[in-house]
């Protein structure tokens, strides 16, 4: 059932392909923290990990303990050594490498995402990891984001910098939970962005076709993710209709008078409600309801309002209803900005190697932006930037795929901008 | 793991007790139908069970083969032998008992229904079950609708007409998946029903107080259950939205609309959507939903009104947001009348035990009313009569339970009817 | 303009077609309570009108004043002479006439209702007013109810009981606004009622077919009809959309949550939003919103649970839309029951005329009941009986007409009742 | 009643102050286009009206008759000779008046638009035409766009050019009915910019400041505005519910479902159902239901595909109520982008005036833009400058004002920039 890992991390295709047959949801992604720390620490970067780089206990985006525990059981079963996975579980599935360069410079530190998407991947042959062997074998899961590549060129960095070769030092961060803006936060409160003068995020695709190389992204927009839970009152539906509290209808409610909420004017923002689960039986008036849902804004005003807003949607829905309203942030990241000097400085390591596009609006988040502050906030720099790819569909599809030629460019871009320290 | 069972059938409150603390869902009431198997078969019936007495492959209103799975393994853990699981898995649930009497007169089938519901029981001292240590010990799973006691009952007239003193021949059905309507249509078409003159349906509670037998239930209504997929596309919630087709707010639209048709005049109907499952995550726009509800009516003209109706409403969801929708029948009871000879019979019997109300509105649906529409159809008799049971809260709450009091004085009812054979 | 007033009021098909040709909404029956107190005064009784039988000045349920002003426009353009314009304009279109019987006896009340539905009448050959030319001349107003029969019944019994030979007295009550139950309340508290003994109420039609009569109908049941007002704020649809407070969404939310209120067990119940008015131009976010709705319950306890229910919806749809609600209750009426002795009388008084149905179910409201109610409160009697109608569509459809043969038997029905007096 | 028009046509304030006190709502305009023609004709501008330079006939957008038959005898009420109402009413409330310059040059055409808004002016002394006496005098109409302002400023370059000191010739182009898009077209196919050379629209306000002018606006987005009719069918709500078809409920649905539907990622979009009208009384179920919306996007073939996907929402709508659905497209503008030539001139023109925003975005809707698209169409050119105005409220909104001091600089600007003809 254990897939052999590629024995040479500067196999970015085939790390990538690896990962991209295993992909974990956020916070599970055992395998993929315990196959990155193993290859790092060969590669001779000092090594930290699990509760020593992020605290997850109690988060609230964090999946129900069943679905932790499945999680280990699978990476068990995948060949997992049992104290990895002991280390690893439970949500702390983060791992930080470091590694001093041989000459005086400025710390940088690179984030790079682990997790995958709940998305079926489809596996026939229209399909490239269909046709390649290397699809999904989690059924549900599928890195339909661009991660698994995101891995694969942080491994393949890990290896082109050990030789030290480099000014003042390098930390790469491997964050668990991008998707739903989760895993960012603990790592930061965790200390991962202590002393760093530099952070950078790179992202593939995002609509940027292949060849193309964007320094500083922009529309990088605020977000935050909210979990209602509605608590109605079982009844029979048909004996004593009158005597519920219909949570479900309290959750449908919600959910399209939260898709009703106006846009802004001036501001890109964003409303979705991207999960409902209510009810039991067809007999039963639900007597709860769950509801999934994200705000988004390109400036922090107008997030802000617009979480405002959403909650006294949500509130007065659970009014209707004579239903119970209990809401949490699950998940939360921020608008930032590309520092001037770090575009400059990966405008300069482009040269030579693909077209630079100065700047690519995401119109997304990614709580990256919460390391990007953290960092800027503490006087440093912090850049997001985009590594072109084509892709047979948009991200978050099930035709989603990146361009593996791709990914040695991108490798090649960051370990040029590390080696030139220009920032 | 495993829980003692009874030694002695009569013991109705023990037997009660016990299955109310092992309840099943649907199709899983494998551990139930295994001991009632092996007590009717210790006292001298006739048993036939699993897939000779119920076809279930292959039905709408099956679980998930994940869930079918759970159960046997769960049975199995329970101590049920592995070749008894075997036979009952998948959904085949069922147990018939055939005994002959010692002399001339008609064969009568009475049913028992074994299935719980998706709902958790409170295990506290204030709830009957929690203070008796008799509470669920299956998570999310609770015996709220008496069906516990009907087996009992079922288990203790076994016992009671075991030695032959009875006219004609008496058939014992143990029905799986009540609840849903769906496990009396495949009993039917495995033939239970073949020479039955007689059809007895018997239901504790329904609103009639302990110390009263009403021998004729009336206003059992017509119901059908359906299942509604909606398949639109799934996008990434920021950068793609218009590419999605939000199946999540078609399943929103179509449950309030459901909610909101119109009352009949004249009649007594109910729609309910009990069960909305949607989407993946907060950032995905959703790209599948699914909807479980139910139409009721009191006569079958208004029923089949009301289930295209809401057809109408649930297909043109879907239309509006452009998603397909696949609608599927998962149960189906109908508007089943007791018979005047048969309400004789039973009033005749309960003298001198319990005080008689004729009739008794139940405003609820109970697939039975298809086996008894079966044996009206072929010239034979049927009723539905109920027990009366003090309850501490309304059926498919958390709060039920049934007064044991009652359940031996609903075995010597039927014990009598039989015995007398009047009909 | 003016159309000829029938020479004789006993011609109760001539009275009534000129009746449905000129139907008039409730509170604005100037023509038709004109035509009463003209008649009913030449036949000899005793006539009170306008402000001396009803206080209608700042009924919640009044029409706006430019409607009232345009009703005693027309009014006045369809010759109904100035003064007596003026005496019933603004809404004070009630009229009451007395008469003495010439030996002694109980006082008598009957109530006919003047108004008629904001419902567009067809005026093809296959209709029988149109076919007939007595189709309404009111645009977007018809007789669509039977209460153009109703008082042509009640001009026909003022003729026939205009010798004085009967026992008692008797009142009759000309009541406007029946639809939206807003006229019975300020003519009870005008005191319509004193002194009364037993209150007759009859209405054609309802289901019952022409030949039969029903002197006790039942399921008439309470109401109230309610006036939301949502204010939210205006903004400009594609400039600042975001600073609107949608109160158009909000009124659309509350209809569709207030349609998908549960039924109640065991109880007959209605909810409807029978009108929404709101905003202004497709540019302008609405800053108002207006809706109309009624609760229907056959219990007062669930008719009150009913309509606190509807407005927590009302409220909460509000709330959601940040927009003030203002809930006004335009009208009422309660669940009445005919006393047997008043069924006895009448259904002895049908002997030879027609067959009898004891009882009718109505499942409708009338507020009738309010007289109802204050008569027997005071120790009175009271019944409402149906005069059955074969009618070519339901009652408030655009097909509805009744068939104008059973107009003189209702006629004689209520002149032996009362000439029979046996109450 | 009437209102003494200003003497001088070059008092902008005083002329502005009038037509504040009387505004009129789009085609309806038959006051405030006869005040225009006088004053143009008096300053010997060749002038042409009504019928001549529009055909108003059959437009889907125009006004219910008694809404024109109303405004037309206001419009005599307050002083217009009954020939000139004649000429200008049922729509035809179109003005365009020319002069030729003393020297050659191009002809240049400028858009004016005449129409108010359906928003209740406060008169209190907090806002400044309260304070002033200059408030609406037309209850429920409000100028809270500005047009009043554009015809003072029209009225005053007409009396600025009148000695014909200009190169080419001049036409003004006095349009009604620009709130809901409808006036351009007509007026484009009565020919209005036949010859015309260069089309300029100017907008006071927009968002930029007292003290900016903007000679290219940006952000001039399509749109359409449309009119859904459903037809279901009146029922008794509490006799027949069943029997009715809901077209309240479908157009609440459907107004819903509108504001759900999703943003277009890399586009600016815009939903509005601005106004709904549904049913009759509250124990009828309403038959039929009226609904305004509107769709917008900055690009053709995002326009497009908004406008196709409202459709499905709104006849599935229908489709669940099983009521009819008729839809109009009632107005319609296009994605405008002015000429750079034209933006070169205006900038020019502007020196020393007043400060110059080279580009402001509108984020809203002109009919201008058809006029504008015609010219562009035909080999000219076409500009949409923007005039800034401080306003105490957003546009659209009671508490819009314009600032009266910006009035004067637009009239200079626009004279100087026709005198420098540099286009």
């Amino acid at each position: 059932m254990t897939h052999p890992w590629p024995d040479d991390p500067t196999d970015v295709v085939a790390v990538r392909r690896d990962l991209h047959a295993h992909p974990e949801l956020g916070f599970t992604e055992i395998r993929t923290a315990a196959r990155v720390e193993a290859a790092v620490r060969a590669l001779g970067w000092s090594v930290r990990s699990g509760r020593d780089v992020i605290d997850a206990a109690g988060l609230p985006g964090l999946p129900a303990t069943s679905v932790l525990d499945h999680a280990a059981e699978r990476a068990r079963a995948e060949g997992v050594a049992p104290d990895t996975v002991a280390r690893l579980a439970g949500g702390h599935t983060a791992v930080i490498a470091d590694l001093d360069g041989n000459r005086p410079g400025r710390r940088v530190a690179l984030r790079f995402d682990l997790d995958a998407l709940p998305i079926t991947e489809p596996d026939g042959a229209d399909h490239r990891p269909g046709a390649g062997g290397f699809a999904s074998r989690h059924p549900g899961v599928m890195h339909a984001c661009g991660h698994d590549g995101h891995v694969a060129i942080g491994l393949a960095l890990a290896a082109a910098l050990s030789s030290g070769d480099f000014p003042g030092s390098v930390r790469l961060l491997f964050q668990p939970a991008e998707e739903g803006v989760r895993g960012a936060a603990p790592m930061v409160a965790a200390g991962a962005c202590a002393d760093v003068d530099v952070l950078l995020a790179v992202h593939l695709a995002f609509g940027l076709p292949s060849g193309l190389l964007a320094p500083a992204a922009t529309e990088l927009i605020a977000t935050s993710k909210h979990l209602a839970r509605f608590t109605g009152r079982q009844a029979h539906a048909a004996k004593a209709p009158e005597q519920g509290r219909n949570a479900l209808l309290a959750a449908a409610t919600a959910a399209l008078n939260l898709h009703a909420l106006p846009p802004f004017a001036g501001a890109v923002t964003r409303v979705n409600v991207g999960r409902l689960v209510a009810g039991v039986a067809p007999n039963v008036i639900a007597g709860e309801a769950e509801l999934s849902y994200e705000t988004r804004a390109d400036t922090a005003g107008v997030a802000a309002e617009l979480a405002r807003r959403a909650e006294v949607v949500v509130r007065a829905a659970g009014d209707m209803y004579e239903a119970g309203v209990e809401l949490t942030v699950t998940g939360r990241a921020t608008a930032a900005v590309t520092d001037p000097a770090v575009a400059t400085a990966l405008t300069a390591a482009a040269e030579g190697l693909a077209e630079v596009r100065p700047t690519h609006p995401l119109g997304a988040s990614d709580d990256a932006s919460l390391l990007m502050d953290e960092v800027q906030r503490a006087g440093g720099l912090a850049g997001y930037a985009i590594v072109g790819s084509d892709t047979p569909g948009p991200p978050h599809s099930p035709l989603f795929d990146v361009d593996e030629a791709v990914l040695p460019v991108a490798v090649s871009w960051l370990e040029r901008s590390i080696k030139e320290g220009r920032w």
